[in-house]
């Protein structure tokens, strides 16, 4: 299916980053979900470059819906929303000599050089602002049923955030943050490195922790269709995230299973665990419990320093140095693409769960 | 699709641990590959249980394929794969009171209390056994186009393992061990740890490394199908892995793009990388190196202490003290599981990337 | 897909005319669904060939249930249906001189010769045993939900049955007959005529017209999945179906549209159509009127006059003459393939239109 | 998927009669191939309303593609064409009184009021606009690989078109005939018939009937997804088909199985059949002969006579008289549709078969 991801709600990704516009197509939705565009736009901006720790390449991601919606509400039929690229500079980008740590070489073992190689093309992280428009609909038809998402900076090059403790009131404050920590300390010494790295002419990377609360029990699938293995499918396509864990994750290679296991608990008539290493799921399927996950998001490719090519033509041994406007760190404007792909897959999830007028807003 | 994954070569599993057969259908192979019946029991039996590090349930696992092969070759058409299930002890299992760890109390929720439980029912490692008969088919295909998959225990109970250094000589070496370490001296101590485990009633974790040698360049998609997201949709299915990383992965959050970034150089006309913490992956789509992940496997969650459970019936808390025939680990077991896996996941890409008569084997 | 058809439910079909078994796995069934296995063998005994107008090779269809279903209930997990081929002659069949209207010679081109060729291998309508058998699975569930399919030989060799007319009767009679018309007297007719063609060594084809009563407004979709469409598409899977049409069909041709359109009326508070030329579906969704298609069977191809044919060795022309065992007409026994895959495809839109408890029985 | 169609070569279809844009995504199309903005235009004007016999609404259609398109060719990422909706007249519309014969009363059911109801909004013939702008495309790969599409109206109320006989040639002509007829006296016939349709305010349906020749040996699934299934299930999509037949369709149900079949010859070298009874498809699969069918197009609904509706509000009887601009006709029309999505499901299953490289064009 490519660039289509979903089966009962689903995404279809265009674009490339610099040609006209970039977009999705969003399919599957519940019919008469009011559509808050300023809440997309909220989103959107979280996702935009603010500052010295971002790039100078700034998009007024201007986007318009052009189907799926009728009188402020989903139809139900296709939503298309369309961003323009309008800050687009292609003379900063040269064919042959690919880039260490991006697709350049790929996509030409892949496409046999046709590629739009400009700024990355299709493998553009400008792409993910049509993920985050698409994401912010997808996140106002969770809330509505109850369910919400956040993600912070668990660690930056090296500097740990607070862990999350009242995640309701955790994920709620993160929602307006641009550089997204719970521990604002933790946050200016992460900002400080950032900004270290950037005067290095180098990049840093770091680790995202989300956490999803108000998920019913029961939803995924026992193989294959695991609330794991389709977030993770769908994490995966953000560009830079190299690993996803859920839970204790990596972390229960040292623990002993009687010390990994959630025992189960009843707690005013609902049963809870006690403890929560299992990330919210077991067997693939949500126990009602916060899903916690993490992705590792890797330092951005693009550094100043000399780095060795090859040039595709001769296929001989060449040295290049970017030029351009980059991004010494991305994980704070990924974490917003990372709730936006988690909201298209949960509500894909419960519409096979529930049905197609579900989860449903306002009916 | 829930129980099938793939869409140029699929695997549709079914099958309970205590009914009377699990299975698999095995769909898109190319026509005309010698299937070696031998190479199946093989890789069976390494995921059997062995010695006191394991399990006394052993299975026999002798498979019947009832479609799809004609005079010892794939015809193209479904494959379908019986193992049938002989050695249970369904008296072992109750229901009603949910294992912390396990999918009893999620299945409950999910399937209304319907679900076979006995012995994990769908849920069950058994099935497993199948995906390895399936998987086993698969890497007979890869090989045959010289791509070989291999995976070794790189860490259990903080005991490392050597790295993979030769990787087509270490791949070979791994194949034949019951036990899949590249220094034995480490296996030694792992067996320790895990005998140590079970003699306390308990059960440990772990961390796979897998590589995979011989890919093409140019295999993978850049939104959604990529290569990272294809493999861990289907690897969050083998029951305990919760988490996936690709190259350098966690590690990458205390890099620096100068450190992190592959350089390429021409070696005799290929063009490779000189290093690869990219895990053979840019973009999500195959760079011609070895695609390298590590999954982490949780501790068993059948440990022989006292645990805390919640009665389904009255909703009021209980205890439970497991009986019967448990594995201390999986991991060595969970090994063939990821090659086979991971096997599938790479003959769907290759099918669907060089047409349905790829990867073939005697035309 | 290839051989899995289905989104929310689906059904997987594997076998060869002359393998061990062949079979069918349903997967995202309802949990909880009582198994009418007497029920299962009724439809199978629909399907088998009776008396002097139906090939002599009979089988039992002894089917088994290896998974899905625990204390006779559908468990929600994949249900795989088994039933081994018994009365196979092999003998009968020669490689090399593809029969004129079967799929032999399209079927070397597209498996390279490996196919199994004995009793058309894996084209063989031996198969539609395995999808009579989850059909009456699907069947059962929708009776549950008051939804009913029915279908008769609405034409057979010139001679018409008597049109539906309480349909509702219609589809109860229906489903006891083996031969199944509306008019008796017709049958008789139809029937003579199939022996007059078996005398001739030849072979009859016709029509067959379906119709589904219960079935709720609002189910399909505008584009490529409507219900016509997929109700097609299964549809032509049914070995010699090359023709379906819907409500007035072909016969729209030469109507006007102010004889076409179905006006609307309120009845009771429900509104209906005085008259049905659209079948029961309007821009692909259903309203709520009986969804009426028909499907035409062409003639078995296999018939003993004399038939050119090539060598596919010596690519040299070549003639053919049939021996074996083979049905002067197939449309009676594939009469409750059409119902079984129309129950099937309508569950699986039900599913996905109301979530994957529906449709469901004994909850 | 619902308006997402085909697998490796997919089409994903947005928009509505009144909004802003319609358009289509075109995924999985091998990297390389030249755009021809003319063709597309041409087959644009193809669909475009013509004279007396059809409606005076008439779009630009001035299409822009947005992304996929570099260099004048494909880069193998999604190509995305917007087409803008200019000339709409939204008061022309009313909601509450569905029209007959259309999708209003099944999008109210569906969509529970929410759906855009102006001009039939996604239900829109509109929206076949951005499927022959997607299909021109298709059409241009499956030419370049030998490959030819061509429909003409093969009945419209009792007149028929003279067959194909030059299928090559045929197919040549039709491609610039706006009334696509191979006898232009039948042609004036038919369009008289539509003048007097129109001049009574009604309208009429017809058949068409399509032809693809140079398709590969070898191409289609057994089961599920059979050249005639897929093709099916696209066709009925198409607004206002109702029936799909191929080869000799329905004829069928008055042949027996000796005329019915199709002897193969050895001619050069070559395999074919004598007659081509079975439309070039056994078993689901491609022989190499034409693929042949014929789709039934039902009259236009919209009707100048009153017709019976009911009120949604009150749900009470009512009358319905339309006002707007209507075509009396719509076959000459859909023409270019049915040419469009065969090839789109042609290239699907090419690409299926051949790999991602496939269709390809420059290469």
């Amino acid at each position: 299916m490519k660039n289509t991801f979903g089966q009962s709600v689903s995404v279809t990704l265009f674009g490339e980053s610099h040609g006209s516009e970039i977009g999705a197509v969003l399919d599957g939705l519940a019919p008469g979900v009011k559509i808050d565009e300023d809440f997309i736009r909220h989103q959107l901006s979280l996702r935009r470059p603010h500052g010295k720790i971002s790039t100078a390449r700034i998009e007024d991601d201007e986007f318009r819906i052009v189907s799926g919606v009728f009188e402020g509400r989903t139809t139900g039929t296709p939503l298309c929303i369309l961003i323009p690229n309008t800050n687009t500079r292609s003379g900063d980008y040269a064919k042959g000599l690919p880039r260490p740590g991006h697709a350049d070489y790929t996509a030409e073992c892949k496409y046999h050089g046709y590629q739009d190689y400009r700024g990355g093309g299709h493998f553009s992280g400008r792409l993910t602002a049509a993920l985050v428009a698409a994401g912010a609909i997808a996140i106002s038809m969770l809330k509505k049923n109850g369910i919400s998402v956040g993600t912070h900076i668990s660690e930056l090059a090296g500097i740990p955030d607070r862990p999350f403790c009242n995640l309701e009131a955790d994920i709620e404050t993160l929602g307006d943050l641009i550089f997204p920590v719970l521990s604002s300390a933790a946050g200016e010494k992460m900002q400080h490195e950032i900004e270290a790295a950037a005067n290095a002419g180098d990049s840093v990377g770091g680790i995202l922790e989300t956490a999803v609360v108000g998920l019913p029990a029961g939803v995924g699938e026992p193989w294959f269709d695991t609330v794991e293995g389709l977030l993770a499918h769908a994490l995966f396509s953000i560009p830079a995230i190299k690993g996803v864990e859920f839970g204790a994750g990596f972390g229960f290679a040292s623990m002993r299973g009687s010390e990994a296991n959630d025992g189960f608990r009843a707690v005013g008539g609902r049963i809870v665990t006690a403890t929560n290493h299992n990330g919210g799921i077991n067997g693939g399927i949500t126990n009602g419990m916060p899903v916690v996950f993490r992705c590792v998001v890797k330092p951005t490719p693009s550094v100043f320093t000399e780095q060795d090519s090859v040039d595709l033509k001769t296929r001989q041994n060449a040295t290049l140095t970017l030029k351009g406007r980059h991004d010494p760190a991305i994980i704070h404007r990924a974490r917003v693409v990372v709730d936006s792909v988690t909201a298209l897959v949960l509500c894909d999830l419960l519409a096979g769960r529930f049905g197609t007028d579900f989860p449903d807003a306002d009916q």
